[in-house]
């Protein structure tokens, strides 16, 4: 039988995350390590500027831990721009063995669990993984120029300038515990402008058979988070998941519609991109187990994993989910 | 201190390659599973046909290993299209957990070496890895539309059109015994008709970590292939890798060498692209581990982690080179 979901005991021992003004301004805004007010970060280009969210993140992450290059074993690493550029060349300064990642928005979560299989499978002793998107970077390669000043659509998200890192290893007290890899998803949608809804079938998935592989329900959990399925993602997951027998109730957020204040800074449906569970994992989520506020939660990272080469092709839009159980430990 | 390499105990109990016409009619061509006389694998696209590529690629590694999908506890892919979307379309049809990966041209042995270590850490008990590149998807994303007809620099590389999968388990003769994940290095080479001069400080670095850190030299091994480094990046090795104190010798090739004919096939520096080590490694070098005409070989896929933009904004390009040690031993 396949294994769907997995025993962990990996500790998250520090985060670090790094952000644009608008995050900055947001009702999480006072968490976030780093901002920068021209969204820049000191670089000529958009891209320049998230691969330097990428090295201030994991720069941070090894200024707040602590550890220097040669303590860690591995870096896990992934972003939205062709090539995953925004990582290789933000992390090419560090001297770490290398794992580059594909998972669209679902990448923070998608690193969380490879890093947290490769530790507690004690390969490594301790590795990092970061992950970002820049609102300007990915406008101009998914949509358009912003120059153009294109209109979006309702239920359009909005790209988060943000990057997040994660040190994993023996130590901390919010602690990986269990995780749930994401089955690729294809129903059929094929609206790029609504990604909640090509992905809303994947964090489905991946909830019902981590669910019923557990045999656990949405109220043993003090919170139950997605990554970015935005306004209308989240919706139709609550709706679809009840038709499952599973009441997601007041306990579900969405990273996307948490990190800006959505109607004020006219977001639309919410938050998206890699940076977005990335940045409000690592500032928010973490930290509130790690206090101990919260004992039990769910991060279910989704991705939509067309190119605008298969959306003008005509196809479908597959989606991924990934899943990590993060619960709180006194240490040991 | 930093872990540099990994010993390991997962055997590749099967592989399976699929190529396109020109790479069936190099001296290789008897070894792959199957070929497409069109180059398009009965798709309307290039991208469709470089997607259909990883799904046969697969498929034909279930019904050679006769195993079925629900046997397969992860999936590890990759690819050069823009947002890896060959691999996340192609293997859209499977109900198996997926781990998107970007490693350029190095994809092959990211998936070997990630899978290796979640099966010697015991987490999975058999996973799957996919990698692809497809000649006429990627001229027209990295260069020109094929229609222009452009003409190609001597040291420029050929995109292999081909797949290669690999299935990893407790079984098999072929067995991945040691690895050495790949640290970015980045040596200021600018030139992307030349990437095999970008790879070869990659190579050149993690080959001397791994013969350093087991004490181990190159004539410890029957042969040492590289990914795709070309013939002027694998020029380059060699003579770099002797300032360094070791000889390649005669055991040394690399798999974008031997793939084609290359003054016949007119392919200039040989080939290239993550569909190039993948099926060479599926269809020629573990095959020959698994007969025990060969009994320990050193396999280095290289990938050169630019995009088009990173080079249209003046930037270096930034390289990974990851290895994996296939040893022949006795079933036990």
């Amino acid at each position: 039988m396949q294994k769907q979901w997995y025993e962990l005991n990996t500790g998250i021992e520090m985060t670090a995350s790094v952000v644009g003004k608008q995050e900055h301004e947001g009702p999480l805004g006072a968490f976030f390590d780093m901002y920068d007010e021209t969204d820049s970060f000191g670089k000529k280009t958009w891209e320049q500027a998230e691969s330097e969210l990428q090295r201030r993140a994991f720069s941070t992450l090894l200024l707040k831990s602590g550890y220097r290059e040669e303590d860690i074993d591995a870096l896990l690493a992934g972003d939205l721009l062709n090539q995953c550029a925004a990582s290789a060349y933000g992390l090419r300064f560090f001297g770490i063995p290398y794992f580059g990642l594909y998972g669209a928005c679902s990448t923070s979560v998608e690193g969380l669990l490879l890093g947290s299989l490769l530790h507690s499978g004690k390969m490594v002793k301790r590795c990092a993984t970061v992950s970002s998107s820049h609102n300007c970077s990915a406008e101009k390669q998914y949509r358009f120029p912003l120059e153009y000043g294109a209109q979006r659509t309702p239920t359009a998200q909005w790209t988060v300038t943000g990057a997040g890192a994660f040190l994993l290893g023996d130590k901390g007290k919010a602690r990986i515990r269990r995780a749930c890899p994401g089955i690729v998803i294809d129903m059929g949608i094929n609206d790029p402008n609504n990604m909640g809804a090509a992905m809303a079938p994947a964090a489905l998935d991946t909830l019902c058979r981590f669910f019923r592989g557990t045999d656990t329900k949405p109220s043993d959990y003090d919170k139950i988070f997605t990554g970015d399925l935005g306004a209308e993602g989240s919706r139709l997951l609550s709706d679809l998941i009840t038709a499952e027998g599973f009441d997601l109730g007041d306990n579900y957020s969405d990273c996307g519609m948490l990190i800006y204040y959505n109607k004020a800074q006219d977001k639309h449906a919410g938050g998206s991109g890699c940076g977005c569970a990335a940045s409000v994992t690592a500032a928010h989520l973490v930290p509130k187990v790690q206090s101990g506020e919260w004992k039990r939660i769910l991060v279910v990272a989704t991705g939509a994993m067309m190119s605008p080469t298969s959306v003008m092709q005509g196809e479908s839009i597959p989606a991924v989910a990934h899943l990590v159980e993060i619960r709180y430990e006194e240490e040991h």
